[in-house]
């Protein structure tokens, strides 16, 4: 099918640990990054945890000549922490923060002051659009019981909706990021499935990097080995993935990844491995588009579209654990805030019925009485703002769970066109019963 | 032009003015708003300021044969107001919410908890595919002195955004709402050449309705008069705008506004005026499309690229006001908190050394100790809550600058494009020295 009408595509996706002062070793870390980009001309730089702008702005001198075009995502307190390079001129930009981000009040684990988005960037590769795309979800602090997973879920679900709805005009779509996900976890069968994005550690003709394509190595010296257990070698959290269009195919010719070591140097680029993929772009003849694959492929679109149905049905339930949980927590704030209001009360007629009762000794020493009364009020406002914070939490996960239940509807309504699909569907786990069948005659 | 190969669509906009409890005769409102959409069968309906859900869901309950389709769009903490009902079925939702949207602590104005935003709804109209938007910006207090002026223009520059970028892949493309802007101001302008959407007040062949198209008139027994003022009559700020594609032709056949009151009713609908767009889609045949009329309107078409420059080179200057606007409250609160500390200090030495210097006299009362205490901590927890939302307003308003100094660029290089439309340019004000010219032949 190769012809010579072909475009070749070099992508790097870098988280760079970029915390100033907390991370290590983290100037001469981004000039090994510099050196390194400056050296390897590829085409697309993805660069996540960017968090300082005078990093980026010292980045974007060095890579003047290699890398002409780049942009730089401001959001949040602290900044999104993305940023993009790039050979080809930037047209256009676009950000989208996710609606959910963590806690402002777990500032140990520091996301939500993060502002995490995704960031698109419309790059011309010759006469060709690209949507290239920027993200960093939401960590994963602990996996048996990761309190995160519905935000990192809505997340998935919102970067998919962002990718599907914002990609329609581009010939090629280009992914990069650390999603902090597994590959099969939830949120990335998700956003693979939804968007048809392909991952280019599973597509590349040839490979060259850690086992297995992790980006998160226990051979990295930067990395707890006793925060990667239960996984002794480490994880594959970080990913690039592509597609093309109607109009153009995409390959992965290579793909690599750095090793937990750079040549020459005492330390790695980041506690996060980098990664290379090598994309070819080709045209494909107006014979090959349309009518004829579609019919070819009618079949397996209706098996992916049941398979999509189900995806969408388990984030829709994962979400719903968070908004109990949202629930549960805005109704503790209340219940805590209601406390503070009666404790406020009792201290107050403690104080006053003796005075009203005019001579009687005042059984409240004074210091009590003002520390008392600054506990109350503390507890008054802490419980007020946690109350709007999980209002505005609740919100989100309800307006996802809303689309999420419109979209399944919508899927189910596509499948119904495809009556070869049935025996498909029939093999698959037989639909919840508050769920209507994808084939429920009665609808 | 006409063929026979016509749809005809109906929108309604209508901002309801549902605040549950402090918007007049609400109950009584929503009652007539549901008999009217009834009645009317509009193919659809876009609602702002929907601030309760339970209205919503009996709107949805009355309105289940009319507009078997709907969805209501969470957001903030309060919501984002917005809602759709649809005679065609419903595809697809997103949900887009502005970066800046006013401060909390300006609870009367109120805006900020509505976490404003812009709603999209994927539409099947027969074989059709229609994006229709329904957003409502920030509202303008002060037209002399109005400090959310930034903040509108950022709205309506990524008000824009999304719609250019989701909207590719629609045949048809509808926008109903609450601006908050007259046909003219910057946002307007701004959103009406970079997505080339066409307001149907200007299209339409027909109108019946208020002077001058106006949606916020002195007639309406819910507007204070003086508030208008130094509009007498009334302002026009709703709007229903649309474009076509590629493959469709969208021609606006008439338009309607109610005018202050419903007949048999004591009051009207809302305290703004609802309008009515129909809308006539007529596929046009490939002949007329492409290249043709490309090559017609190339010196237009570079004109408007022009005007562009122009407008996102204003709005740019509009966000740098707000920055600096941001910078110095940011900087204020900064200062107060460095004071609320150095009074603290000040506090515990007074209180401090006496107690040091053993035996003498305690000089301060402790009433007076504790309230102090009680202030200088407030004032810290109240600067430190403000310093971090200037700061995000900070990032917001210089990501917006970022992208329109990148698309101003951009759009100048397209300008190069354009050889004959240099007379067109030269006529326009010069640009400021420290913008690069669009045809600066040093570039």
């Amino acid at each position: 099918m190769a012809n010579t009408d072909s475009v070749n595509v070099r992508v790097l996706s870098l988280n760079c640990w970029g915390i100033r002062y907390l991370s290590k070793h983290c100037p001469q870390r981004y000039a090994m990054i510099g050196d390194m980009l400056c050296r390897e001309e590829h085409d697309i730089v993805l660069l996540q945890e960017v968090w300082s702008e005078k990093d980026y702005l010292s980045l974007k001198r060095k890579l003047a000549c290699s890398h002409p075009h780049s942009h730089y995502f401001k959001s949040g307190v602290i900044g999104s922490g993305l940023a993009i390079f790039s050979k080809h001129r930037i047209h256009d930009t676009f950000l989208f923060r996710y609606s959910l981000n963590g806690y402002p009040y777990m500032a140990h684990h520091g996301d939500w002051f993060g502002g995490k988005a995704v960031g698109m960037a419309i790059l011309n590769i010759g006469s060709l659009t690209a949507n290239v795309y920027v993200t960093h979800l939401h960590a994963e602090y602990c996996r048996d019981k990761d309190s995160y997973l519905p935000h990192r879920v809505v997340q998935a679900w919102e970067l998919q909706q962002f990718i599907r709805h914002t990609s329609a005009g581009a010939d090629v779509v280009i992914l990069g990021g650390d999603l902090n996900m597994h590959p099969e976890d939830l949120g990335n069968r998700l956003l693979r499935s939804y968007t048809g994005l392909r991952d280019s550690y599973l597509e590349t003709a040839k490979f060259d990097g850690c086992e297995d394509g992790m980006t998160l190595i226990a051979d990295n010296p930067f990395i707890s080995k006793k925060e990667l257990l239960p996984f002794e070698k480490g994880i594959r959290i970080d990913y690039i993935l592509f597609k093309g269009s109607s109009k153009m195919d995409v390959y992965c010719d290579f793909m690599s990844t750095t090793k937990g070591s750079v040549p020459d140097h005492p330390f790695p680029y980041s506690d996060h491995e980098a990664l290379t993929a090598g994309l070819r772009l080709e045209t494909h003849t107006s014979t090959e588009t349309g009518r004829d694959r579609q019919s070819k492929n009618k079949d397996s679109a209706a098996g992916k579209l049941a398979e999509l149905v189900d995806i969408v049905t388990e984030a829709r339930t994962e979400v719903k654990v968070g908004l109990h949980c949202a629930e549960s927590m805005r109704y503790t704030a209340k219940r805590t805030g209601v406390m503070g209001l009666a404790l406020l009360f009792l201290e107050v007629a403690i104080a006053t019925v003796p005075w009203l009762a005019l001579g009687a000794e005042q059984p409240f020493p004074r210091t009590s009485f003002y520390l008392l009364a600054a506990l109350c009020f503390a507890i008054l406002l802490t419980t007020f703002l946690l109350y709007i914070f999980y209002t505005i939490e609740l919100k989100s996960l309800q307006g996802a769970e809303d689309q999420m239940r419109l979209a399944v509807g919508s899927l189910q309504e596509k499948l119904r066109g495809f009556p070869l699909a049935q025996p498909h569907n029939a093999q698959r786990r037989p639909p919840k019963a508050h769920e209507p069948s994808a084939f429920d005659p009665e609808e």
